[in-house]
C-alpha cells in the first residue's frame, strides 16, 4: 500500500526556506580537499555536519584516517559515521555522501562568489557543491527534520557514511569500507549513493552500472638523453615514432578498439536490454551541446547510449616525455610514455583485458623491429559494477519517483567509474541504489555550479519518499 | 709557397699564458643572453671585446639592434662591428662569432665554477664560453696581437662581426647582416665562422655543409573543451586518436620518411661523394658512446654519416594539448597538435617539401574519415646550406690545418642548421667556410663545458694560418 506522504510533503515546502538556510551554511565553508590549506575547512565542515546530526538526535562519530599518503604531515578529514534509529523492525539503509567540495575562485570566471550560496530569481541556487554534493547530502538531514516536525515515524535505521576526500580520490575510504562492512555497516540492507545526476533536466533516473576504467602505459627509450634532432635526426632510432606507431594502433576513429580478444568479453545485448534505450529521456541534441559541436561517433541515441553504458571505449589521453610546450623544440626525447585507458563493461575480467593489451603492444612493438626498449602495464585498474534494478532497492526507488515527480524515473547506467559504490557493494554485500538529485546541467565541476531550488525540495521529498517505499517493498 | 709562420707560432706559443688570461676575463664576465636579469653582463661582454679590439688598432663600432621583440622593454645586446686594417693590395676576411653564453649554474651540476675558467692537468680549460664561442672570438684577437707582437706583417683586412644573442635566436642579426652585405660587409673576398667541432677529438676538420629544417604543426581538434573519458569515451570521435595515427604514418623505425615527393627531391650520390666518407675519423663507437645506448639505425659508418649530412630525417617532438605530466589523467583532449620536423638536404626546396607534407598529410586525415578539424602548417622554414670545398678559402683553410696540425682535415657536413651560415653567404654572395676550434668532447651547452688548452692555443695558430693562406692562395 503506498504511504501516505501528504503530511511529509507539505512539512518539507513548509521548511524550504530552512532547508535552503541549511544549505547556504554548509557552501560557506570552503571544503576544497585538494587544497592543503583549506584542510581546517574541511574538517569545519564535518564538524557542522556531525553537530547538525547530533541535533537531529543521531549519534555521530567522526572517524580520523590518518595522514595523508601525498602530504605525510597532513590529516586527512574525518569520515562522518553516524545512525538515526535502531528498531530491529525496521529496514536499515545505508547512504553515502561526501562533504568535500572541488576547487573555486571567483576569478575562475564565477557569476557569483563560488562560497557564497546566490538563488537566482529562476529557482537556480549557484554556489561550489550545492548540488555536489552538499545539496544531495543535507537532503538525508532534511528528511528526518522533516519527518520530526510533522511527527511522522521515521520509517527505517539510517547509517550515514559521510567523507571528506571525494574529490581528490577517497584517500583512506576504501580501507573504512571494508573494515565495517561487517560492524558499523552490517545491519544495512540496502545502498543507496546520492552523488551523481539526471542524464537531462526534465526526467530523473535511477543508475544502476557504470563502467570500469584500466588506465595502461606504455613507455618507449632509447638514447640516454635527449637529443638533438640536427645532430642525430637519421641515425638513431627515435622512441616516439615507436610510440606514436603503437598509440595508432589501439582504436580507430570511429572508436573500434583494434585489441583482440577485448570484444569477445563483452555481454551480449539481451532482448530485455534491446527495449530499455528507446524511452530513455535522452537526445543527440543534447549530446552536441555537451560536446559542443556535432562529431559524434554515432548518429543515433540508442548506439550512443549503447557505446556510452555498455561497450567498452579505449582513450588515448597524452604522452610524457615528449615536447608539449607551444613553439618548436626540435628535441628527439629520449624516453616517452603513452598514456591511454579503457573504459570497462560487463563481463570483461581486469586480468583477461591486461593480457590482452599487453600482448597487443607487445606484438605491435616487434614488428617495429625497434632496437629500442618498450615497457607496458597498467597503472590502475577499477572494475566495472552492475547492480539488479528489480532488486526492491531499486523498485522503491522508482515508486518514490514516480509519486514525487510523476514520471517513471529513466533506468540509467553511467560512462564513467565511482569507485565507492563497487565497494560498498563489496563491503555489505547488499544491493547498492544511485538516486541523483540533480540534473545534467548543474556542472559539478565546473565555474557556476547550481542546484536548482526545485532538485533540491522535490529531491528532499524524494529521498524521504524512498525511505517509506524502502519500508513496504517486499523483499521479491 | 708556404708562408713562414715560425715566428708567429714561437710568439703564440709565448703569450699562451697571457692568452688564457684573456679567455679566464671573459669567461669570468656571465654572459647569458636567455636571462633578462644577465643583460647588463652581456652587454659588458661586448664592450670588453671592443676595447680589446680598440687596443689592438681595430675600427670597432656597437651597434644597437634595438628592442628584443619578446621582451620589448629590454635592448637586445649590440653586434660588434670591427675592421683591422685596409689595405686595398689584401684580400678582406670576414669573420663571425658570438660572445653570448648558454646559462649555467654550479648547481645543474658543474665541477667548478661555471664563470670562473678553471684550467685541469690535463689541459682542459672548464668554463662557461670556453668553447662556444669565446675561445675562438679571442682566437682572432689573439692571432692579431701575436702578429704586432711578432712584428709580422698582418696578411689580411679583417672584418669582425660577433653578436651577443646567438643562444637565444640571434634577434635582429639577420636583418644587420642584409642591410650590410653591400656596406660594412662589401669588401669581404670570404667568410669563416668558428662555432662549431671537430668530429671527433683527434681530427680537425672543415665543414662546407649544413642541413635545413622545416618545422611542422599538425592540429586536430574536435570538442569544444576538454572532455572525460568515462562520460564521453566511445561516443565522440578523439582528436587524439586522429593525430596519433597522422604521427604514425610520417616515418618509420628505420628512419624511411613516408611522405611522396620528399626523397624525389635528395641529390643523388656521386661517385666523388661516395669515395668522401671513408677517410673520415668517426666510428660507431663515438656515436654509440653519444647516444648513450646502441639504438643506432645504420651499423656502418658510411651509411650513418650519409644519413647525418646528405639525406633528409624526420624526428616527431611532441604534442601540445594532450596530458603530458607523470601519473593518469582521465581526459579526451579537445585539441592537440603535433610537432615534427623534417631536416632539408641539397637539393629539396622549401615550398615543394611543405607541399608534399600538407598533402600527405590532408590525404592521411581524409582517409580516417572524421570529423575532426585538421590543420597542418609549416611553424618554420630554413634552407639547407652547402658551399664549395674546392674554393680556394676552403683550400687555405686545409692547408692551415696541415701546417699546424700535420694533418689532412676531414671535409664535414653537419646534420644541424647554423642559420647565420646562409645569411652570410646570401648577403655577401662570398664563400663560406666553418673551421672549427674545439673537439666533440668539448659539451657546448652542457655543464662543464670545455676547451682544452691544446685546441685553444694550436687554434690561434691555426687562425693566423689560415688567413696567410688566404693571402696566397690562387683565385681558382
Amino acid at each position: 500500500m503506498a504511504p501516505n506522504l501528504d503530511g511529509y510533503f507539505a512539512e518539507v515546502d513548509k521548511l524550504s526556506a530552512h532547508f535552503i538556510d541549511r544549505l547556504k551554511k554548509a557552501v560557506a565553508i570552503p571544503s576544497v580537499s585538494a587544497e592543503a590549506a583549506r584542510r581546517p575547512d574541511v574538517v569545519r565542515m564535518g564538524e557542522f555536519l556531525a553537530t547538525e546530526l547530533k541535533n537531529l538526535g543521531a549519534t555521530v562519530e567522526l572517524r580520523p584516517l590518518g595522514k595523508q599518503p601525498d602530504q605525510p604531515a597532513l590529516d586527512l578529514p574525518p569520515v562522518v559515521l553516524a545512525r538515526y534509529g535502531n528498531d530491529k523492525a525496521k529496514r536499515t539503509v545505508l547512504v553515502y555522501g561526501h562533504y568535500d567540495v572541488q576547487p573555486a575562485e571567483k576569478s575562475d570566471g564565477w557569476a557569483t562568489e563560488p562560497f557564497e550560496l546566490t538563488v537566482a530569481e529562476d529557482g537556480r541556487m549557484l554556489g561550489r557543491g550545492s548540488t555536489d554534493d552538499k545539496g544531495p547530502v543535507l537532503g538525508w538531514l532534511n528528511a528526518i527534520e522533516a519527518h520530526q516536525r510533522a511527527g511522522i515515524d521515521f520509517p527505517v535505521n539510517l547509517l550515514m557514511c559521510f567523507e571528506g576526500m571525494e574529490e581528490y580520490g577517497s584517500e583512506g575510504l576504501d580501507d573504512l569500507i571494508a573494515a565495517e562492512g561487517k560492524k558499523f555497516f552490517a545491519d544495512a540492507d540496502a545502498v543507496c549513493i546520492s552523488d551523481n545526476y539526471w542524464l537531462g533536466t526534465e526526467k530523473p533516473c535511477l543508475t544502476y552500472g557504470l563502467r570500469g576504467c584500466n588506465y595502461y602505459s606504455v613507455e618507449v627509450s632509447g638514447p640516454a638523453a635527449d637529443l638533438h634532432s640536427g645532430v642525430f635526426g637519421g641515425t638513431a632510432q627515435e622512441p616516439m615514432t615507436d610510440l606514436v606507431r603503437i598509440l595508432a594502433s589501439l582504436v580507430d576513429t570511429g572508436g573500434k578498439i583494434q585489441i583482440p580478444g577485448i570484444a569477445e568479453q563483452v555481454a551480449p545485448v539481451t532482448a530485455d536490454e534491446e527495449s530499455l534505450y528507446d524511452g530513455i529521456s535522452f537526445t543527440m541534441e543534447t549530446l552536441h551541446e555537451s560536446l559542443g559541436a556535432t562529431t559524434t561517433i554515432f548518429e543515433d541515441k540508442k548506439s550512443t547510449l549503447m557505446a556510452r553504458w555498455r561497450y567498452p571505449s579505449l582513450s588515448v589521453h597524452g604522452i610524457e616525455g615528449a615536447y608539449s610546450a607551444p613553439g618548436a623544440k626540435t628535441v628527439i626525447p629520449a624516453k616517452v610514455i603513452g598514456k591511454f585507458s579503457i573504459r570497462t563493461v560487463p563481463n570483461m575480467e581486469i586480468e583477461r583485458t591486461n593480457e590482452a593489451v599487453y600482448k597487443y603492444v607487445q606484438d605491435v612493438f616487434a614488428k617495429l623491429g625497434s632496437k629500442n626498449t618498450m615497457k607496458v602495464y597498467a597503472q590502475h585498474t577499477g572494475k566495472w559494477w552492475v547492480a539488479s534494478p528489480n532488486h526492491w532497492n531499486f523498485r522503491a526507488a522508482s515508486k518514490a519517483v514516480e509519486r514525487v515527480w510523476n514520471v517513471k524515473p529513466d533506468f540509467t547506467r553511467e560512462g564513467g567509474s565511482i569507485p565507492v559504490t563497487l565497494s560498498f557493494e563489496q563491503a555489505t554485500g547488499k544491493n547498492v541504489l544511485l538516486l541523483p538529485m540533480g540534473s545534467s546541467t548543474d556542472g559539478a565541476h565546473s565555474i557556476n555550479e547550481k542546484l536548482d531550488k526545485r532538485n533540491y525540495i522535490e529531491g528532499i521529498k524524494l529521498l524521504g519518499t524512498y525511505l517509506h517505499h524502502v519500508a513496504e517493498e517486499p523483499q521479491v
